[in-house]
């Protein structure tokens, strides 16, 4: 766990400041972190995300295993040097990419085969193989490979993957364990192009060396209560982990359902490390699962929806294509300091989308990630000022009062 | 012309250096004019344009017509306030959209009637209609409407659309002038959406008063050179104008065509005015205008052709998905000051376009956009110093070399 740590301070209920410290810096959290599919936040630079405020960028194994290689990346420097992000970054396995994009997968006990959606070559996803993909491919923090399945899936089903998870993780564990005392594989000789210069000389020793990484184990189990404790108790019997995440979550279930199953997690989890929630990052969401003791979130949405025109603002959310924005020359959100918000007005902004100038989705795209920096900011300056409660209380009421009306 | 100027210095063979100035600040020419057809230069943000060192930004009349309406576009503020471009603009009139994009046109000696290809709708497109549209939208320059035909079009359509063409412009140039006497039609009411302010209360004496703008005529007559001169006849005996425009070329004739077109009208054009050569914006042509006495320039090529993975560098046009830059570490252009190049390196900008992430044709778009910005800086100071024959020679050399192995 070297070039690792986790200290909190000012608990308020579930919910604590924190900050978590890697080889890469330290993220102060309750910290949302943006996506980068193929090591690029869609459409926005890296010195675009970092001046909206983000710590901790994420990355797909899945994807950049596909595209550019793992191998690739990694005699490119690393996924830090390839994508220029400096500061701290995490893959995630591409589970539920297998799961979910693959034209054809088999799940066996052994791993996936699956078919890429590329060029319908056939792909082997072992945990063995996920950790020497996602060692490669070099992130900070990695994810275990687990077993994914529908939202709203029986008990039994439930179960079976959960178990399965957690017979992974031992298998991820062993793995990442081996290629830190052995170091990698060495990485096999690229074919250069005509034209090309050689790959700069690595130090071989060094490159053999797996980078300074945490794996971080998955909680599963569905909205099954039993479940979520026994994968709970299989993960915190079968190491001291870095971190935790917990996942199978905001894939269709109600919303009370997704808290109730977040409470039940984060009475569990050992206090003193890390817990991150996938693929949560609605802003209401975010404030709720800090409440419970969240830390760490990431999500498509906030990128996908300004994409697609839908605005996040202090009172809820916004289609920016509204007919009353076509004379209204105000800021889209008064107090943000986004590209967007700073330099242009609703009229201009509603404009660009009219005309599908592909500026507009950037623009949008990078205020939601902006607004959701500044959530989590806010949640812990309420955090280092002792007035979480009150503060989210007026935060949420504020935000989903146009839902109500 | 209150608040035009122009003069040049530094004067090599028909090639000058200049400074146009204009309500919103002074160009500096020989310059090119990046091309924002809706109020935005194709996914770029106009501090980005700034920075790529842009100097006056063309917007199009017919698009911003049809959405957001030219009406609009003044109660807004006008084109300045609504793209916060704050430095000189452009519009072109949109004949070139008219007769090449609408679903179905007639022209009649009136003017074009032409359905909108957004909604079917039936529009006028009057000498008089079009200075209307353009003086709401309030650019610096304006363009008179003119009649486009095909490239390579017979000697007699060509007499006859350049007979048209300074028909038109009669008419241009009297409806310009009425609106500067007696002001521009009172803007309509705008019906203000539900739930929207009122647009600012505008000082409606000052509303109504024609900003200062220039109109430039266009000269056209295809490759013929009589067809040529008598188009330059008509233009230079109707009036005393800011400037004057070369269109019609680049539309499909051989490059030696184009290039002895502009000798010959060049050689013809008064001196004292800047020449903007309208459609014209590759690398090597920019040179060879600038070499023929051609001051101002525009084209959507560079940002076409960078968001479709073409790259302008010193050593000519390059493909960005090139497999030797799947292992190359360098920057595009080590010279280049664009963000492509100065935060990233070939093997990601090729990876971006590889698994078509938006930031590629983003990043590539800016990129030949600030290439195309550099060069005019270099025919600058090559002018300022007295050596442009020999740098052009030595650039058009290195930039061809390519293109001849």
């Amino acid at each position: 766990m070297s070039g690792f740590s986790f200290r909190t301070s000012h608990d308020q209920g579930l919910a604590r400041l924190g900050w978590f410290g890697t080889p890469h810096g330290v993220v102060e959290t309750p910290a949302f972190m943006p996506v980068g599919t193929h090591a690029s936040v869609r459409g926005l630079a890296m010195h675009e995300i970092a001046d909206a405020g983000a710590q901790m960028v994420l990355a797909n194994a899945y994807h950049l295993y596909l595209r550019p290689g793992d191998v690739m990346v990694r005699a490119l420097g690393g996924i830090h040097a390839f994508s220029r992000w400096a500061g701290p970054m995490l893959t995630d396995s591409g589970g539920y990419q297998v799961f979910s994009l693959a034209r054809y997968r088999t799940v066996r006990e052994q791993g996936v085969e699956f078919k890429s959606k590329i060029d319908g070559s056939l792909h082997q996803y072992t945990p063995e193989r996920v950790m020497q993909i996602e060692r490669n491919i070099g992130a900070d923090v990695i994810m275990q490979l687990d077993e994914l399945i529908a939202g709203g899936s029986e008990q039994s089903a439930s179960r079976a993957a959960m178990e399965r998870s957690l017979r992974w993780l031992e298998r991820c564990r062993s793995e990442f364990d081996r290629l830190s005392r052995e170091g990698r594989a060495d990485a096999p000789v690229l074919s250069v192009p005509d034209g090309a210069p050689a790959l700069q000389t690595h130090d071989i020793d060094r490159d053999r060396a797996a980078p300074a990484q945490a794996l971080f184990p998955i909680v599963q189990g569905g909205v099954y209560p039993a479940l979520r404790r026994a994968s709970m108790d299989g993960i915190l019997q079968s190491g001291d982990w870095v971190g935790i995440a917990v996942g199978g979550l905001s894939v269709g279930e109600a919303k009370s359902a997704m808290y109730d199953t977040v409470d039940e997690c984060a009475v569990m989890l050992p206090r003193d490390r890390p817990r991150y929630l996938m693929g949560v990052g609605f802003p209401d969401d975010l404030v709720e699962a800090v409440a419970r003791g969240m830390d760490l979130f990431d999500c498509v949405a906030p990128t996908r929806m300004g994409r697609h025109g839908t605005a996040f603002t202090p009172d809820g959310k916004v289609q920016v294509l509204k007919s009353s924005y076509r004379t209204d020359r105000r800021a889209l959100v008064a107090e943000c300091a986004c590209p967007a918000c700073s330099h242009y007005d609703r009229a201009y902004l509603r404009h660009l989308f009219a005309v599908e100038e592909p500026l507009g989705p950037r623009l949008l795209a990078l205020h939601n990630l902006t607004f959701l920096m500044d959530v989590m900011r806010q949640t812990r300056a309420a955090l280092r000022d002792g007035v979480f409660a009150r503060w989210s209380e007026g935060w949420l009421a504020r935000y989903r009062a146009a839902d109500r009306r």
